[in-house]
């Protein structure tokens, strides 16, 4: 049996290896937090930090294949071990264009790929070169996740809280929807396509309500963004499963915010929705199996659950008896032994032929749930 | 959290703990084989054998809640932990009557439930007594799994191969439909009933061939089953899981064969068939939550993946590729390290809503798929 490491133990590390006990394969995690979501869910957990160089390069050791749930890992380390004949998925290359603001940008520009406008910055002061931009954002080239390492800059006055470090300053889209497009790809280069994923936002709140699928879009940008989303991919030239979050404008430009070479939270609904999940897919990709079929079974909506404001703590999870009462769908806790504000805790997945009860169903889980300490 | 306890490793065991990853829940397995199908699925893998006392009773101590994944177990070891506050799901009165043949046929006799009339022998000398059960099947009243510790005694000259020991001898029906009707009942008495599976055999060579639900059945035998089936979970007066198999006779009876307490072979389709699946029925069961909705989302088929004859040893899996690059079919291999001939190694649900087509995909992998050494 293959022999298949993981960098990263968290939901994403915990999903995989839910849908890789259905294969014949050896699992391998590592990660530094021995209780983290995937830790007790593999053949065999290594303690260690994925950033350090050692540490990835001995747990490669172990593997025959070696992926990841998260881009913040030692990529030189995976180099080396890619040159003693390890397969690593996605391909190095990918991982060093992902992995940096900068360079992620630049693949956009250089491919003829749509994407906001942007200029490379170093330090805080040059965005006084770049008046023209605003308002803008300024995101950190690299160590940024979930929503850290990106500055709103919407004139001048707020340039002090810009970054001293190589940076992206990316002019500010007009955005009408953002729309999420999950493509897995073989390594001997099929690819599937997942139907777009739309993120509806709660205006009042200003946050992600829920994510819905298929996004309702025009077809004249529902094909702009397939075939960006496929451009993308293209030009990555690795297999792997990629999520490639998109915004529509105002002027009907589809342009690519990011790319992530992994399993995404926008594509967690396709366990339930699609015949094969974006992570039934990443094994099939590793193992080398054919591609699955990416085809919804039913529309699908997902609500993130996540940790309370003002709780910090133990979690205890409100509400879950009233959404399991509730038919068609389906909770996801993912076992973290700490809530903080915000932190990803779990999803809820509900499936329905028909959009308003997607919406309704959505709204109500938010309102049922909460996840206090 | 809740901890819960798993006396049995195999791949009833690894298909709960995959499902049993949604939600916030300690597992524990206990299991003598350290490289079982469900030994890395789980939080706490405990080395140790489910039918001694001790081994259970010390097991159980860690845990709130014990539930099992095969009937051959320590009954003793579970009366008392239940006696010393722990759950014990099912319940122990109903692992006594099932575990044992002549207690689970005086049951459904006592319960007025149709069932193949039958008498209770301890030597087979006492064969000669009843001619007129011929022909009959002979089964061993306690020790019998998967086809072991059962004999068909067509007529007085088969009396050698009975059994020296407690057996029921069961007077052989004209079956006309083999059916399973697996129902989930919470501890507050809910239950929920998924659509009835039939077994369809292949004639040639007289072994299942698939499983195919719905079951086509006369609306008359649907609600004799339906009807047989509830009156067995009724009786039983216990939370948990239960397969229901029956036979319909060619006069149009329904009359119950066996019952398990536990998930089951003819259930596994429901993980991709149905809303909620027969393994996130138990984890809802035993954590108290509200049953899930046993409605089918599209018509599935079930494929076994069985050892080749002549094969033992090492497990390699042929026709794989083949199998995945079908559509919307489910591979799911259990990982054991050993293949027999006729051992369960995984299985295959095929979802359509065209009777045909699961018919011909069900062929096509039987044929394509084989498991040698």
């Amino acid at each position: 049996m293959k022999k298949v490491g993981i960098l990263g133990g968290g939901q994403l590390g915990r999903m995989l290896l839910q849908a890789g006990a259905n294969y014949p394969v050896i699992t391998y995690v590592l990660e530094k937090d021995e209780n983290c979501p995937a830790a007790h869910l593999c053949h065999h957990f290594i303690k260690g930090d994925i950033t350090d160089y050692e540490a990835v390069y001995q747990f490669g050791k172990h593997c025959d294949i070696i992926t990841i749930e998260i881009e913040n890992v030692n990529i030189d380390a995976l180099a080396k071990l890619e040159a003693e004949g390890k397969t690593i998925i996605p391909n190095i290359a990918t991982l060093k264009t992902i992995g940096n603001k900068i360079l992620q940008k630049e693949f956009y520009k250089v491919n003829e790929i749509p994407t906001a406008d942007f200029v490379v910055t170093d330090s805080k002061i040059q965005l006084n070169n770049n008046p023209s931009f605003f308002p803008a954002v300024h995101k950190l080239a690299s160590g940024g996740y979930d929503g850290r390492g990106v500055q709103v800059i919407r004139s001048s006055k707020d340039i002090e809280s810009g970054f001293d470090e190589p940076a992206v300053l990316e002019k500010m889209v007009n955005i009408k929807q953002e729309i999420s497009i999950i493509i897995a790809k073989s390594s001997t280069g099929e690819t599937a396509i997942y139907p777009p994923v739309e993120m509806v936002f709660d205006q009042q709140l200003n946050q992600l309500s829920h994510q819905i699928t298929p996004a309702k879009l025009e077809e004249k940008i529902l094909w702009k963004a397939e075939a960006i989303a496929l451009m993308v991919i293209k030009h990555l030239n690795s297999p792997g499963i990629f999520a490639v979050e998109l915004f529509a404008d105002t002027d009907g430009n589809v342009l690519v915010n990011e790319t992530a070479p992994r399993v995404h939270n926008s594509g967690h609904h396709t366990i339930e929705a699609c015949y094969s999940s974006q992570f039934d897919m990443v094994w099939r990709i590793l193992l080398g199996y054919p591609l699955g079929n990416a085809d919804l079974i039913l529309p699908a909506a997902l609500v993130n659950i996540v940790g309370a404001i003002g709780c910090d703590g133990e979690p205890v999870y409100n509400g879950l008896n009233e959404v399991l009462a509730m038919d068609n769908v389906f909770v996801h806790i993912y076992g973290k032994q700490h809530t903080k504000p915000g932190r990803k805790m779990g999803h809820v997945t509900i499936l329905s032929a028909e959009k308003q009860e997607l919406i309704h169903k959505a709204n109500q889980i938010k309102n049922l749930i909460s996840v206090k300490s």
